[in-house]
């Protein structure tokens, strides 16, 4: 198996919600520093899992939308808990969209599967990895 | 599959038995940097696949219990060399039966799997994978 | 010259005043890594800077009394924009404060100079540098 | 499943062709730091997955091989686009094939799989991961 | 003293004239991952040594002027090894110029020093440090 | 001012001797990542401040001499607690003595300061920084 990652990277605001989070109920923030892992059985023609300029823009684009917002006020994730392993899955689910879309050319391009991982600090971080579903485009 | 993952760190002294290992048949030593990756296929009701802090906490408490040692005087290691992917199985162990005890709260709380990295110096690690078996809990 | 660092971490939350500061005027977090610096001219008869222990105790200290805050509401940040570089010095000033106090022994028990680093991401940070000015103690 | 990953570099000059490369189709470089990771289900009579000295020995060997290279006048990569994900395959196709040989001794003494990772930046890296094949000898 | 830094990389192709280079006479490249520190003895009316995002923007414009290039061919260096200590203060001339120009806003704003460090690797780097002169702007 | 930093790295086993060690009285162990930093006021002919390659062989000697020892039985450091800022300061003091022998061609070659970084851990590092005494060679 094949694979590409790229490196980015977004700045929230938050709070959760449940006793056991202790201090963490209170509004605080993080980095998100977000590698995207794109798997494929076998490279294309050009020699390729996926073009890293088009991957790098398709995160940037992705993780733009969360940038220096706070998560407590999008709509998209009320009443959640904005965990690192939540938001893992969340920016997971935009880029297989996206991805669907065509925005790495022709549907999935081959594309077998999707791991993302979002790192809170130098000592903790989580992952969401999944397949990428065929698309008809 | 969502993982969370935390890091630690411990610093012993040790040897190793055979011709093969050259110089390290002497006694040396190591610090090892380590990441602790829980699995779990869904999330809990709060958001998480494990909380952080208590990750944190059970991770320190199990390498602090080689931390500073001579792994060559520990009667639980009698007669093995304690290689970097030796100690990754023995540090996996001690966290799956911590686990299985409830230390993460209420049995396995729905884990899967655990993968314990344990990096030697900035050019080798070594790491063992391998499931948390279910516990009554 | 002798120096010694050690390495913590803090999530907050913020916002910024000015056009400048575009989106980032909007309520948003970091996760700062801090790095902590200590000089001094010569070891002491231990063959220490600082005790790595003792150094690491009371960067804790002094970042946890930020840690899951929104630095908006702290009064001490009042009118401030708490920028990585102003949190940087915010951060120094308190260290030196406790040194003085003897949190590391001694007065300044020899120590010259602090450098506090804060990462707020794996591709920006900033520092405050300056002297550990000598106390009575 | 065990795992020993070994770290080494390797730094190339090299163009590709096709539009979608757009700069890239100039001649470039790039440094690629390489981690190749062995995975073996049980430990040797030694506790190892495999010897870490011999491990990088034999890395160093191959990566090697192309340091201080143009890549697009090695015969045997003529006609394609040596891509990061392309040279990861290549360095795992020929560490396997050293493996074979009995490079780390005994056949494949027991490893079952390979992972080779190049980063070919701090934000991009790109893997191939496969089995090795049994060896006759 | 204040400092904030950003990280950018570029990818080259080069070679070196000299005997002592050994095999890197040949054709060959490099990723420099580039470290760029600004210097400022007291913060703005902002609370800031330089805004985050305008210095990523001017590492970026000055970094891109090389990246996918071929060193050898540009006829700023002819006649000069572009090694890594030589581009790094390449890098630091081009910055300091733009910054003189008014880059970051009104003349040098205030700064008074300037560090870029390029890394080819994750065990070599190169630095090249010195003071940004006063503009009239 | 010039740098150029080459990275290498040495497992060692030590006890220290103080109440204030604690648990570090026992025989312990540590891997020291070493990055040894050399700077020069102007480049040489060949637009460098040092050859990486023979930087690195000579760290490689240096460190080399340490590695898989323990340190509490080496005559010279007897009497010593061998902490990393101490430990920092002999590699400093090895490399200095070669770099005056001609190790890197030529008395110290214009060399102006050396600064060696010893990290113990992820979270915890010692350096020490002193000039390079010109030689008669």
């Amino acid at each position: 198996m094949f694979s590409v990652t790229v490196r980015d990277r977004f700045m929230i605001a938050h709070s959760f919600r449940g006793e056991m989070f202790g201090p963490a109920q209170a509004l605080h923030g993080a980095t998100y520093v977000v590698d995207c892992e794109f798997r494929r059985p076998e490279l294309d023609a050009n020699g390729l899992v996926v073009d890293i300029a088009a991957a790098s823009d398709l995160l940037a684009e992705v993780v733009g939308a969360f940038n220096m917002r706070n998560l407590d006020e999008l709509p998209e994730f009320e009443g959640q808990n904005t965990t690192t392993e939540f938001m893992a899955q969340a920016v997971h689910a935009r880029i297989a969209a996206r991805v669907a879309e065509g925005a790495l050319g022709g549907g999935n391009a081959g594309l077998a599967g999707l791991k993302v991982t979002l790192a809170e600090s130098d000592v903790a971080w989580a992952a969401f990895d999944g397949p990428l579903p065929a698309s008809g485009a």
